[in-house]
């Protein structure tokens, strides 16, 4: 057993101060915030927001924070799961590279619902919010790839991490409270990658909000857990993982920052697809390609994608944003790859079905997970290649903030009063500075 | 793959009729009930308790449900998470000794709470509970013992089947819905071994039942999962253990009742220390023993013992419970193994101390789980040896009704109002003829 992982962690996070945080730091967790509450709102009146809400709303408690883009106020833990459901709805949040972590889809939810309730200043904020994406992102490389590998949602299973520490922070608990708190979220392991394609993939980082945020309040009023949650024999690295590399939790705390690698995704699918329709789309727009032009469409790509992505006939819209079949036409067919093209009607479209029917992957081990080459064979014969070196989002080559803003406006338009939504960019780029981080929520609500 | 093992399970559940159910299971359910209902009673004062609502009251919904033995009222789901806690706090629940899940404590909680809140006759009530535990017994055995040794508490991790299937029945849901909710609970498997002697243990069927009862709500408005969330490549048992015995779960349905193997326990601790427990008080009443005449306590114990109860130097109660060490002392020095002989006080008792450290353990394959080989060698040099052949409690030794009556008693004295002590186990015996099975719940209040 290797000793204090926990506690270190905990120590770590109970010291943190606001004045610690770089200024890239802070400006990193406004623009994963701001992208956060863009994708939070614009799935706000999805499906699967509305069942939840159906299936949670007779039990919730006193309308304590909003659900984001939506009139319906919930008590603080459920509107942090709703929201956490609606971050992930669309598949469009952002992504550690690294370990495929969605860094604020079950941190930003919990923060932000307790800002509503107990008034939290934007540097405390930012602090919480940067504390628990560090944890998750963490705890997640101390355990990937096998990890994942064994089947595990580390968004989920490790999102619980990120918003017991953020909610923890907080709440200002000590070290031994905060390694109780881990602890409790150590439990409560919630994502199993069989549930990709189907509406509790984004019901992982909702209940890992919910569950993180139960720790630390459960913590906080002195209930008590493990302080080797992560570590101990029986503990979460040694039962959900084959690789336990603990220095990748304690090492360089509070001098390297996990968010300084986070990034956005332009396209609302899988981010291991997006090197593929990066590669399908500048074909189609240096050649001007249509459909009825293509016998064969073949790709190359790094393993992952077909560990993750590999549904040959999607039925639906979340089962297309899985599928790299359908990733490399509908980047031929539509030439963007946005929520609409991730519509049921859209991955039903027979044109679509049809060349995505053309598409044939092949693992290629020495390409990097931003990296693909997509080849068209023309029915006239002619084969046209394009090798994507650094997928647009990726670490390499990362939106910028204008395209950051722009998304927004994209996700948020018809949900957020227009004269609004400026208002709700600024709060996001100056949250550092706010008096009141609840007035983002307040903003965001319908 | 193997294939339907989620959908067979859902199909029969979702077809079941109480009128399927044997008198004799019907029978047990009572008795199993009678047996929840007073361990929950009885650790509804603790400390445990106490700090789990006041972390979770100021988020809680109307007041729909009893928390037993207290005045508070919570939301459903958060009541049965309270009863889930306070069913396990005294380790003094009921047990499947083949997979060592706690069968009521995730389910029982889980349908009392919906019986106050959408009538349900004592049938309706038994049916739920049946099925409940027939899916959390079986699923577990499909996976046991390697899913314990890897690290899992199967009362959290297979408790979640058991409360959304027990849920999922009461609301009605068809085999496909059914489905569903069982794919949602298999996403959020709670419970790991290092928790074990905290007060994170018992969260484990609160969060379990609270879970379940949830992945029924999402699926019964229409909340998708997977139908194969149980055997998929990526599914549970893949994940959660190295063995899947998937005939465990499907054969015989209907036909065998896992609940007939049920059994309760007369000492308030981890079950696997009560043979050693059994014998030490049968030495200690044909001989006289005081502690001081004792030089040795050689225990030979059946291996899961040190695998789950070597704690060799506990120092609070919950850390008693799971110390073979104490266990034997206790047996001497008290000759009784409640509750009060697993307070703090008593696990620090200086002379309890001395003899604990006589103990010596010695693991012996030949033994079965509900058998210990005591041996006491006495200051005069005398050796004294009694072989327990089958513990108190274990299924062929079984807490007669009568027995189960007194240790009823024994917990809600001083909590439940003398007068209704005995309306509430006319109300456990006589379940199955209630028209309303709420009546438990208001009962069972403070």
């Amino acid at each position: 057993m290797m000793p204090d992982v926990t506690m270190h962690l905990a120590r770590h996070v109970a010291a943190a101060k606001h004045t610690d945080l770089p200024d890239a730091v802070r400006k990193e967790v406004a623009r994963a915030l701001l992208n956060w509450v863009g994708v939070a709102i614009g799935a706000s009146r999805h499906e699967t927001i509305e069942i939840a809400l159906r299936a949670i709303a007779p039990f919730a408690g006193p309308p304590q924070a909003a659900v984001l883009g939506r009139h319906d106020r919930l008590d603080i833990m459920n509107a942090a799961m709703l929201n956490g459901i609606s971050s992930h709805v669309f598949d469009f949040d952002d992504t550690d590279l690294s370990t495929t972590v969605h860094p604020s889809a079950p941190v930003a939810p919990a923060v932000l619902a307790l800002a509503e309730h107990r008034k939290m200043t934007g540097a405390d904020f930012v602090l919480a919010m940067a504390l628990g994406i560090e944890a998750e992102c963490r705890i997640a490389r101390a355990v990937v790839p096998p990890h994942q590998a064994i089947g595990w949602h580390p968004t989920g299973t490790c999102g619980v991490f990120g918003a017991a520490v953020a909610t923890g922070k907080a709440l200002g608990l000590d070290a031994s409270r905060m390694a109780h708190a881990i602890g409790l979220a150590a439990t409560q392991p919630v994502g199993i990658r069989e549930m990709f394609g189907s509406m509790t993939k984004s019901f992982h980082p909702g209940r890992a909000a919910q569950s993180g945020m139960l720790s630390a309040f459960l913590a906080e009023q002195g209930y008590t857990s493990s302080e080797q949650g992560i570590e101990a024999k029986r503990g979460w690295a040694n039962i959900l993982s084959t690789k336990q590399d603990y220095a990748a939790i304690t090492e360089g705390l509070g001098e390297t920052y996990e968010i300084m690698r986070n990034s956005y995704k332009p396209y609302a699918c899988g981010l291991v697809v997006h090197p593929v329709i990066d590669g399908c789309i500048r074909l189609r727009g240096a050649y001007g390609l249509t459909p009825s032009t293509i016998d064969r469409i073949d790709v190359d790509i790094h393993p992952i994608v077909m560990e993750l992505t590999a549904k040959r006939a999607p039925s639906t819209g979340l089962e297309g944003k899985f599928s790299v079949y359908y990733a490399a036409a509908i980047g031929i067919v539509a030439g963007v790859a946005g929520e609409p093209q991730f519509s049921d009607a859209a991955v039903r479209d027979p044109v679509t079905v049809a060349l995505r029917d053309k598409v044939a992957p092949r693992i290629d081990d020495t390409l990097h997970q931003d990296q693909a080459r997509v080849r068209i064979t023309l029915t006239d014969g002619r084969v046209l290649e394009q090798f994507v070196e650094h997928a647009v989002g990726s670490v390499s080559n990362p939106m910028t903030d204008i395209q950051l803003e722009a998304k927004f406006k994209d996700l948020v338009t018809g949900i957020v009063p227009p004269d609004r939504v400026q208002h709700l960019i600024d709060l996001c780029w100056g949250v550092d500075a706010l008096d009141d981080a609840g007035d983002i929520a307040r903003a965001a609500a319908a």
